[in-house]
């Protein structure tokens, strides 16, 4: 029985598809899989319907085989960008969904912080390791997230993607680079105004984000930092903090 | 003095760096030369101040050196990517120009409609091809573009990117896609209201824009057209219509 429970994995909520709003994949067409739970609790966190236990009850204990109809069933059968996220969904047995779903031409893309390694990190497609910055408060063990890259086998298109808020975070953002000097870097201007994960109608501060944006681009240009893109969330600014778009 | 003048490039504006706003490279830090002259005259061009000749007097002949000397200043001679659009950057002499720039580091994207075809488009970086759909009042000369992706010998990054404004643009952009099935596909939803080329100040129908995004993210996904891109122009979300931003 142990065995058969610990091959389930812990969901939070299945979308899509929709465009991928963030990062590397940016405008993509994408079915998201978003697991529950986190060992990590940032301050701003914008999906704590995914993280906090509270919400606990709305998450499904599914089989990998029922998340994968669930992923054929809203794709038409239609090979697409899956995207698992979280939560971090690194604590979750993913393995065998990215094993069937590549059997059908899907791909798969994941986000984390890079706290946790697997094994099957080198069958992904695209690896997207989000280091969380100071205002998170959070603390980087590095040592795990260099665990993950080599647990990617460099087999994945491997990313860093750093939310960025003030000053201090654009610092980390820097040192980070520095260190994976190898990894394309994405830096995203942060959302001060995650709503309760159940109002979706909760006003969102789309001048301030597009401030932090303006700010953002002005603090890589004047650095010269050439090599790093600046991307606002997009489905922020189409959909506000709406869930399941 | 024929060959002399022959080496000049009709320039309407250089500046950045600043992020790019659209496509494939949306997100990076890039300098823009924009040329003057454009063989195209689309009903919605959103950059009338490079192409009409009412505003002829603004462009400036300037030598491939004169123009790598603005890039390096600009860039505080920092290695950037380069971005050669127009009006038809296709009508002007760049090759030089390219191979300056790669001598120190730097990178060229070209963004032309593919109405002419150019033997240096296999030094560029990245070429986007960005065909007219019906909404331009152009028509596409497909054997003009066919040599376009001959000369460019599978050397740079090639995408097409379409512009969308109605269901008969996003039939030809299918269409397209078709034709080019080996080329990633970038859709942009159209921006109907460019502002006089004189005024900075003219408001932009960022909601109309908006409504077009959400339109064509539907169509896409009703479509289960999963490889193509969605993505707005991010630099009047961020500016407006304002130039040299």
């Amino acid at each position: 029985m142990t065995g058969a429970r610990s091959a389930e994995i812990r969901v939070s909520e299945i979308f899509g598809p929709t465009i991928q709003g963030e990062g590397v994949l940016i405008g993509l067409p994408t079915v998201f899989v978003r697991t529950g739970g986190c060992d990590f609790r940032c301050s701003w966190c914008d999906s704590l319907h995914a993280v906090d236990s509270r919400y606990r009850d709305e998450w499904r204990a599914m089989s990998t085989e029922e998340v994968w109809r669930e992923i054929a069933k809203l794709s038409g059968e239609e090979p697409v960008m899956v995207s698992l996220s979280g939560g971090n969904p690194a604590i979750q047995p993913l393995g065998d969904l990215i094993r069937r779903g590549h059997g059908e031409g899907y791909r798969f893309a994941l986000e984390t912080q890079g706290s946790v390694a697997r094994d099957w990190f080198a069958d992904l497609d695209v690896l997207v390791l989000s280091p969380k910055p100071p205002s998170s408060g959070m603390e980087t063990d590095w040592d795990a997230f260099d665990a993950c890259l080599r647990m990617s086998r460099d087999k994945p298109r491997t990313v860093l993607k750093i939310v960025v808020f003030d000053e201090a975070d654009y610092a980390y953002a820097k040192t980070a680079a520095a260190r994976y000097r190898q990894l394309p870097v994405y830096l995203q201007p942060g959302n001060h105004t995650p709503p309760p994960a159940d109002d979706d109608e909760a006003s969102i501060d789309i001048e301030g984000l597009m401030d932090r944006m303006r700010w953002l681009v002005g603090r890589v240009t004047e650095d010269k930092w050439f090599g790093a893109h600046v991307l606002p969330q997009l489905h922020v600014l189409l959909w506000g903090n709406k869930r399941g778009v």
